[in-house]
């Protein structure tokens, strides 16, 4: 299997043209999809439009898209769009949604930071309209095709029961090492590939101020498995996953608007993943593809932001570490419904914020399944996962 | 904590001079030495020569070292010198054992390996000599001081409890990303460093027969932590360790003459010591620095001391994934005879191998304990780990 795996893989790299949306979260115009043009023109893109409803997104020509906006989200989802983040890329949720594709790849284009420096507290970062996410080049002086790097991770197994000290054993020039057992050499399916960022790196408030210099110029040659177990930091910026398997888990939480916390939208996406990724037998890859970065986010915006998270984090790393999920939980759906009452039983006293999340999570995949009825049963990730 | 190790690991680097023995298993003169000069010669090697003690080890001039050979071990150990291989390189851990430096750095000469190809079961291999393990180029040209880089490793802490995607977050440049719980950054004591190879992978027998020609040239610039309860494929050709933290988990078996079984000295090494050093709170990173492997050894000999293993690893791998001990297991020793008592339990009705590598688990800490007599109470592993 694994090596077919890989060959599928290699075959299809152009591909997954009818099988993959692109999800953009935004507030201005997309011209930095000029630069993604070669990569991204093949495929069909959903943006969704954050903030004021009337403006107008101005798209590059050429590009295939749907374009939803708040009065959409309200239109479609009723009363439950009030689990779509406002004012906050937290909305790109939505596109995750809408789409009636297996495989999503999405990207920021930014639109809610800045330049830095310089910085000030007081300037209107809405209305500063830079691009910061680029085409990145590997070593060899090469624009890098992201996107087909993150299909070659997803169409790949994944390796979650054992670390391969040479990384990902599916990629050309790599194997299973000596002493890795031959029963865990057919892998996991891959249900989420995260790539990483060169130049600006994802850094939070605190190490913003702290080094506000640093660059990350270290090109790591390497696609690595998560293990199962461990937690990590996803981050929404260069992202893609097979929405059949793990879909209705990648709901970016309540952030922005109204909300006492913001930029942690990834994360409570990437830690609900995890655990139910490890739940059902699937895997999580990190490493190439990179993006550039190019332009970081003003800290002291994101300290305003991130602050009660800073605090909250330290509950909720252990709550996920220790969450476990019944053997009756067999879908997405299922998992993440067992996770929202967890998170109201156990994390409704750290703030009362998350008894709200809880209820945004249960209408999160109450919206999702209104969205994407049940094929038969239900279609996410049982029949799938075997067809693989 | 983390910057001012980070720092002491920077100040420290061409150091560790009178804290460090390089130790190499051997049964023919120590040619390759030369292409190591310029790093080895300010340490102290521990030369454990195998096979036939009256041979005579040519050592080139200049070095600093001590050499034991069999009849050293036995006279050293007595009886308890039934624990260490002979005819195998997994005999090295003799050199852990009577070191009295608080780190180890242990590299192949590849004594027991030939060319590859040509190959044929026939030939007698240990009349071949051949030189495997050489100096390795990183990407700029430049010589890697491989030495160098476990030093870093091993001074600077380990992340085993969060995974970070920007890899050692202790590097020049990088640093913990956007969601990893602060309360997590100091890190762990790093008890093990393990290092990689260039050119020829240290894969098992099958895979060496169904890829002769692959050749591993990826350079991955990555030193990372192997999550807490993940298990990894530890390979003893390039290897380093605080031998206070996890010394005496150090121990290579029963392999060679007269045992089932080859070729899973460093594996059985590394899974029990990954249990302690989990059970502990200690760290392990693999990745940086990378050897040059010139020469495969040849893959029907592997076979032969593989064939056994190959089946047992599937039992012995759930084993060690389910391990548990007990709290009051706070030292290594303590650990590793309870280790030693699962093994006789669990592992004894797989074969019978077991019992006697159970009696020999325990054999090796008495022999640890009469060459390093506690100072005080124990001295290992609970001063060191706190005075990091």
């Amino acid at each position: 299997m694994a090596s077919s795996a890989a060959a599928a893989a290699q075959a299809a790299t152009p591909l997954l043209k009818d099988e993959l949306d692109i999800v953009i979260p935004t507030i201005r115009n997309l011209d930095f999809l000029e630069m993604w043009r070669p990569f991204f023109q093949p495929y069909h893109l959903i943006i969704v439009q954050d903030g004021d409803p009337k403006k107008t997104i101005r798209v590059p020509e050429g590009f295939d898209y749907e374009l939803y906006n708040r009065d959409d989200i309200n239109r479609i989802l009723g009363p439950r769009a009030s689990c779509i983040s406002f004012k906050d890329s937290a909305c790109r949720c939505f596109g995750y949604m809408v789409s009636k594709k297996k495989y999503i790849y999405t990207i920021d284009d930014d639109c809610f930071v800045s330049f830095f420096p310089p910085f000030h507290p007081s300037i209107n970062f809405a209305s500063v309209r830079s691009v910061s996410v680029k085409v990145a080049k590997d070593p060899s002086g090469k624009d890098i095709n992201a996107l087909e790097q993150h299909i070659k991770n997803l169409l790949s197994p994944s390796t979650p029961y054992f670390f391969n000290t040479l990384y990902d054993p599916y990629r050309d020039g790599a194997d299973f090492v000596r002493g890795y057992p031959f029963s865990l050499r057919e892998g996991a399916p891959t249900a989420v590939s995260h790539g990483l960022w060169l130049n600006i790196p994802d850094y939070d408030a605190p190490t913003q101020l702290v080094k506000p210099l640093e660059r990350n110029s270290r090109y790591v040659d390497a696609v690595m498995t998560i293990p199962k177990g461990t937690l990590f930091p996803m981050c929404g910026m260069n992202l893609a996953f097979d929405r059949d398997l793990i879909g209705p888990a990648m709901y970016f939480g309540l952030m922005g608007d109204g909300q006492p916390i913001g930029r942690y939208d990834d994360m409570w996406a990437g830690w609900c993943t995890k655990v139910i990724t490890d739940h059902l037998g699937l895997g999580v890859k990190t490493g190439l593809p990179y993006i550039w970065h190019s332009k970081a986010s003003n800290p002291f915006v994101n300290l305003k932001k991130e602050y009660n998270g800073i605090f909250w984090q330290e509950e909720l790393i252990p709550f996920f570490q220790s969450a476990s999920l019944p053997k009756e939980a067999d879908t997405v759906q299922k998992c993440y419904l067992e996770l929202a009452k967890q998170v109201r039983a156990k994390l409704g006293k750290v703030d009362g914020y998350f008894n709200k999340l809880a209820d945004s999570m249960v209408t999160w995949i109450e919206a999702w399944d209104q969205l994407n009825p049940p094929k038969g049963a239900v279609a996410t990730a049982n029949g799938t996962a075997k067809s693989k």
